[in-house]
C-alpha cells in the first residue's frame, strides 16, 4: 500500500463527494446521498486495502469491488477517476448522457474498474458470490507453491435495499455454507431506502442473520472514520474461512442539508444545496468538478503498488505458461479468452443414436465439453438428478475442495443465475439449471446475463406439459415466448441430438445461451443434421412440392417435431404439397441472410402450421394472419403426459383435422 | 377440540400414511416421503389445535392451513379425507389422474381446504403471510369487543426448500417485523432435499435465523411425537406479538426402507417397499386405500367442535349485519364477494383534463376506488413515492396498528406479490407496486394469481425507455411481451386517464390485472372514451377511409400513442387513408366479437404498423406477415428520455420516414 497521507485520504474523499454531486447536479438526475455517505468506506478500501491496476483494469488476479447498490454509480465514477482509471473530467460532466461513459447505472467494462452492470438490487452481491467462487476455483485449478497465482478478493459495495432482497439473502446462505473467505461484504447501513426509514418495513438484525448463515461479521460505528473503517476490513481479510459482512453506520447524504432523508436519496440536492453541501465539506462552492492538483497526483500514485504486483504477476503466469504443461495451455487459454469450439472436440458430435430425452442427452454433451474444457463449471439448484447436469469425471464444490466442476446450488435459483454470471464473468464457462417453470425466479439474472452479453449456459428441463403427473405448476406454457422475447439471448429448443449440439456448439457466440428439454423420451430424426440445426431453422422433410413453394408448411420445435413428422406424414401420403421446418432457435435463425429465411420460409407459402405445446404467442411471426397455431393458450393440468397432450389436442389425428379443416 | 384418544390417533396417522404412499404408488408418480414423515404434525395440527369446517370450508374466520411444500399433496388429500372434506377414496385412487380432484399439486379450493395452489416452492409460505396479515387487517376493520370476527390463525406446512427460497426470507422478514402472531410455521426438518443431504449445500442456523428477523423459534426433535408437536404448537399460540416457526425433526420416508433418503421423495416407493412400509407401520400390507371404520368415525368428528364454532360465528356474523351500520353492509359485501364496479363509484368517471403521467393518474383512481371500498389495501415495493401509490386518506399498516390500507412492502418484490395474492386470497382487494423492469424479480407471484385466477392488481411504473437516465438496467423493452404471454392474466397499457378508469374498472373481471404505466407525461387523447377503452382495442382516429377499409393502420399503445397520433396528423393531411387503433389490452380485445375485431382491424388492411416501445414480439398477431413494427430489439440507454426516443427512432419525423419508405 501506499504511504498513508490522512489529510491527503481526507480532502480526497470530499473532493470526491463533491465531483459525485456535480455530476449528479449537472446531469439533473442521479443519486447523490448514497456517494456522499459511504464515499469514505470505498475511498479507504481503494486506497488501502484492495490491490488492482488502473492501467490494466482486467489483470485477471486483481481483487474485484461490486458496486452492488448501482445507483452509487456517481461514486464509482469520481473514484475511478482519482485512481486513474481511463475517465477523464469530461466523462463526468456527461454523466447520464447519451452515449456517454458514465451512464445511470455502471455498466459493465473491467478495463474501466466496472466488474459488472449493476442496479437492479442484490444482483451485484449474488454475483459477486460467484466470483468469489470463481477465484476458489481458479486457485484450486492452477495454484502451485510456486505459482500462487489466483488469491484475490472480491469486495462489495451494498446498501439496505440490497440486504433486503430475497436473491442476496440466498447467495448469502451458500457463500456461508461454502465459507468463502475472500469475499467482504462493505453493507452501507445508513437506515434509508426511498420510501424512508427502513424502520418502517425492517427491523432485522443483520449481524446476526449473517452470523446464522455462517459469516463472520463486524460494525462499524462511524462511516466517517478511515481508520475504523480500515481496521475492519483488515480483520475480515485475515478471516479466510468464513465470508465477512462490515456493517458501516453511515448518514445518507452526509454534510448535505437533505442528510439522513429520503429526499437525498435519488434527485438532484439543487444547486443551493450544493452549495451548502461543498461549504460543509470544507469545499469551495464556486468550484465544480473540482479536484486539487495535490488530492491527484496522491491518488493517482495509490495503487502504484497494484500496477506493479500486476506486472509482476504477469512474470508469474509467464513462467508458468513456459513450464510447457497441460495446464500452461489451459492458463494460456484463460488468458485469451478462448474456449474450444465444440463442435471441433474429438467425439462432440458422435450424436447418440436412439430416442432420449434431450434431458440425458444434454447430460452427454455436457460431459463430452467438460472433458474437453476444465473451465466448465456448473450445477442444478437442487435438481441435478431431474436436470441431468452431473458432471461424471469431476467432484462437487464443497467447503473443504472447490476443485469439482459441479455445483449443489441448493434451491437456490435467483443467486444460482447471478452466481453463474459471477463465474462467467471470472472467466470461467458456466451453466445453470432448474425446471423451466421455474426459470421465473431467477428470470432477472437471464436478463443481467443478456445485459452484459456474456455466454452463460441456463439448462431448463421439464420444457412443456410432458412433464404430466406434476400438473399446472409445473407445467411452462408461457415460458418460450417469455424467454425469446428477452433481447441479446438464444433460446434453443432442439428436438434431437443434432439439435442439441447445434446449441451447445453455439454457446459462446455472445450472450446467454437458454436449453430447453424434455423429461420424456424424443425420437432420433432422419433428416436433421448439425449444420442445418446450426441456422436455427431448417427444412428437416418436405413432400409433393413444386416451385420450391409448398402449399402448406408445418413449424414445430424441441417434443413437438416428432409429432409435426407424423403428420408431415400424413399428409405427404395424401399428395399434399407440405413441408416441415425444424426450429430449434429463432434467434439465430433471424440472424441468417435473407435468401436463407426465404428458401426456408418463401413469402409464397402463407398456408403455415405452427406446432408447440405452449401458449402460441410470437409465433405469428412465422405463421401469418392466415396461419393457424397448435398451441396451449391456457395453463396445463395434472396427468400422464400422454393423456395430456391428448386433452389439449397435441396428437397427430386431431391436428391433422384441425389443419384440413381450419388452413386447408 | 374433540376429547383426545391417543390410540385411535396413532392409528389415524398411520393410516393417513398409508392412504398417502397408496395414492402415489397407484400413480405410480408423486411424492411419498413428505407425507410418511409429515402426517404426524399436521395430523395433530388439524386435530388437536386447529379450527375449522369441513362442512363449511370457506368459512371466513377458519384457521388456514397452507401446503407450502405442495409435492405432500398426497398428505393433504389423504387428511381431508379424513377429516371430511368433500373427497372419497375415489378421489385419492385418481390421484394425478386427468381431470381429477386430486392433481400433483394442490389447485385452490378452500371448499375442499386449499387455501391455495402450492407447488413452487416458498409461494406457499409468502402468500401465507399475506393471509396472516389479512387477518389482523380484517380484524382491525371489522372487530369490536362484541363481534370479535377474526381471530384465526395462520398455518403453514413448510420443508427445507422452501426455508432455502429467497421469498421466503423476503416475506419471513416483513412478518418478523409486522410481529404477526397468528402465523405459526411448521417447518418439516428432514435434511433430506430432492438432491440429497441439505449438507450439501445448506448449514445456515435456521433457528438463529427466523430469531433475527423477530421470530418466536421452538425445536421439537421427535416429528412423531404428537404430545411434543401439540406443546409447540401451544407454545407458539400464546406468542401473540411474534409470528412462530417450530422446527420438528423429522425422517423423510419414514417407514419406508428408503428413509432418510432423497429416494423416497419424488418417485413411487416401489410395491414391495410399499407392503414394508405399511408392516412397519402396523398396517396390513395386502390393504390399499385402507381405513378402519373405526378411525374414520374417529377422525370425522375431530372437528365438531370446529363445525359449531362456524355456526356460532355465523349467527355473530348475522347480528353484526343486523345492526345496519356501515360496517355492516360492508361485512354483508365481504362476505358475498362482492365489490364494487368501480365505473359506476360516483366521480370516478372524472377523467382528470390534463396532460400527466399515467402513474399520477393512477394515483387518483386508487384514492377514489380506497374511497368507495375500505377492502382495498396494497402498497409498494419501497417506491411508493415512485409508483404514486399512496392511499391519502389511510395510514400505513405497522406493527402496532393494523388498519391503515397502505403498506410498506420494504425491498421485497417476490414476496411482495405473493403478500398481495394472501391479502387477495382473504378476501381484501389488492395492489402491489415496483418498477417494470422488476416485475422480473417477481414474475412467479404473477403466474401464482393467473393460476389461481384471483384478482390481485400489480401496479407496475416507469415502463419505458421513458425512464431515461436511470438507463437500461431499468428501462422495460422485453416486459410487455413477456406478460402478456401469461394466461388468464389482463395486460393493460393505457394511454391516458380514460383508458386507465377502464383498465381499473375491469379490475375484478376474474384473473390479475397488470397496469403498465409511464414515468413521464402523456397528452389527453380527444376521441378516447372508457367505453371504447373497455373493449381493450379500438378505433381512436381516422381520416380519408372509405369503405371501412383504411390503406394504412397504425397500433400503439400507452406513451406511444400520443406519438402515433402525430404521426396519423401528419398522413391525414396527405389524404392518406388511415386509421390510429389505440390497443390499451390486448386480452380484453380479443374476448370482443369476431364482428368488432374485424371492425376495428378488416382483414382487407394489410398495411399495418405497430409503434411500441418495446421488443416487437408478439406484434406479429396484428400487423402480420407484411406489416411493420416501430420496435426496441435491443436493450435501451441512459440518457434524457426525448433524447433517449429519438435515438431508437421514436419521433414522428422518423417513423413517417420509415412506414412510407418500408410499407407504402
Amino acid at each position: 500500500m501506499a504511504k498513508k497521507n490522512r489529510e491527503l485520504d481526507l480532502q480526497a474523499v470530499n473532493q470526491a463527494r463533491g465531483l459525485a454531486i456535480d455530476q449528479v447536479q449537472k446531469a439533473n438526475s442521479g443519486h447523490p446521498g448514497a456517494p456522499l455517505g459511504a464515499t469514505p468506506m470505498v475511498y479507504e478500501l481503494w486506497a488501502e486495502h484492495m490491490t488492482f491496476s488502473p492501467d490494466w483494469g482486467k489483470w485477471p488476479n486483481r481483487d474485484r469491488f461490486i458496486l452492488s447498490a448501482g445507483h452509487a454509480s456517481a461514486m464509482l465514477y469520481s473514484l475511478s477517476y482519482l485512481f486513474g482509471f481511463d475517465y477523464t473530467l469530461d466523462d463526468l460532466k456527461n454523466f447520464r448522457q447519451l452515449a456517454s461513459r458514465t451512464p445511470g447505472h455502471p455498466d459493465l467494462d473491467p478495463a474501466r474498474g466496472v466488474e459488472m452492470t449493476t442496479g437492479p438490487l442484490g444482483q451485484g452481491l449474488a454475483t459477486a458470490v460467484g466470483m468469489a467462487l470463481g477465484e476458489r476455483h481458479l486457485a484450486s485449478l492452477f495454484n502451485t507453491e510456486e505459482y500462487p497465482l489466483f488469491n484475490h478478493y472480491t469486495y462489495v459495495y451494498a446498501g439496505d435495499g440490497c440486504l433486503m432482497e430475497g436473491i442476496t439473502s440466498e447467495a448469502s446462505s451458500l457463500a456461508g455454507y461454502l465459507g468463502l473467505g475472500h469475499l467482504i461484504v462493505l453493507y452501507d447501513s445508513n437506515e434509508i431506502t426511498i420510501d424512508g426509514r427502513t424502520s418502517q418495513a425492517w427491523r432485522e438484525n443483520v449481524g446476526e442473520r449473517y452470523e446464522a448463515y455462517g459469516w463472520d461479521y463486524h460494525l462499524v460505528k462511524d462511516g466517517n472514520d478511515l481508520d475504523e473503517i480500515g481496521k475492519a476490513i483488515e480483520k475480515a481479510k485475515k478471516v479466510t474461512d468464513k465470508p465477512s459482512l462490515i456493517e458501516v453506520k453511515t448518514k445518507i447524504g452526509f454534510a448535505s442539508p437533505l442528510v439522513d432523508t429520503s429526499k437525498s436519496h435519488g434527485a438532484p440536492l439543487g444547486e443551493e444545496n450544493v452549495k451548502q453541501t461543498k461549504e460543509a465539506l470544507g469545499l469551495d462552492p464556486d468550484k465544480h468538478f473540482f479536484v486539487s492538483d495535490e488530492v491527484l497526483a496522491y491518488t493517482r500514485k495509490l495503487q502504484d503498488e497494484g500496477r506493479e504486483k500486476a506486472k509482476v504477476w504477469m512474470k508469474m503466469a509467464e513462467a508458468y505458461i513456459k513450464e510447457d504443461t497441460e495446464k500452461s495451455r489451459l492458463l494460456e487459454n484463460y488468458l485469451d479468452g478462448t474456449a474450444p469450439y465444440l463442435a471441433n472436440v474429438e467425439g462432440f458430435l458422435d450424436y447418440p443414436e436412439k430416442a432420449d430425452a434431450t434431458r440425458n442427452l444434454s447430460n452427454v454433451f455436457l460431459n463430452r465439453w467438460a472433458e474437453a474444457d476444465p473451465l466448465l463449471i456448473g450445477g442444478s439448484a437442487d435438481l441435478a438428478g431431474s436436470n441431468k447436469t452431473t458432471l461424471k469425471n469431476s467432484g462437487f464444490i464443497n467447503p473443504e475442495d472447490f476443485s469439482g466442476q459441479n455445483i449443489h446450488f441448493g434451491v437456490r435459483e435467483h443467486a444460482m443465475g447471478a452466481i453463474a454470471n459471477g463465474l462467467t464473468l471470472s472467466g470461467l464457462h458456466s451453466y445453470c439449471a432448474t425446471f423451466m417453470v421455474f426459470s421465473d425466479y431467477m428470470r432477472h439474472t437471464l436478463r443481467m446475463a443478456a445485459l452484459m452479453e456474456i455466454p452463460t449456459v441456463f439448462v431448463y428441463t421439464h420444457d412443456s406439459i410432458g412433464v404430466g403427473e406434476d400438473g399446472e405448476t409445473h407445467q411452462p406454457v408461457e415460458h418460450y415466448a417469455a424467454l425469446r422475447s428477452i433481447p441479446r439471448l438464444n433460446f434453443w429448443r432442439p428436438a434431437d441430438a443434432k439439435e442439441l449440439a447445434a446449441a451447445y456448439a453455439a454457446w459462446d457466440s455472445s450472450g446467454p445461451t437458454v436449453l430447453s428439454l424434455t423429461r420424456q423420451s424424443l425420437p432420433v430424426l432422419e433428416n436433421s443434421t448439425f449444420e442445418k440445426a446450426s441456422k436455427g431453422a431448417y427444412i428437416l422433410e418436405e413432400a409433393n412440392v413444386e416451385n420450391a413453394n409448398p402449399d402448406l408448411i408445418l413449424m414445430a420445435t424441441g417434443s413437438e417435431v416428432g409429432l409435426a413428422l407424423d403428420v408431415f406424414k400424413a399428409f405427404a401420403a395424401k399428395s399434399q404439397s407440405v413441408r416441415l421446418v425444424s426450429m430449434p432457435c429463432w434467434e439465430v435463425f433471424e440472424e441468417q441472410d435473407q435468401a436463407y429465411k426465404e428458401e426456408v420460409l418463401p413469402k409464397a407459402s402463407s398456408k403455415r402450421v405452427s406446432i408447440e405445446a405452449g401458449v402460441a404467442f410470437g409465433w405469428e411471426r412465422y405463421v401469418g394472419l392466415d396461419g393457424l397455431s397448435i398451441s396451449l393458450e391456457d395453463f396445463g393440468t395434472s396427468g400422464p403426459a400422454n393423456e395430456v397432450f391428448d386433452y389439449f389436442g397435441f396428437t397427430a389425428d386431431k391436428i391433422l383435422a384441425r389443419i384440413e379443416e381450419e388452413i386447408l
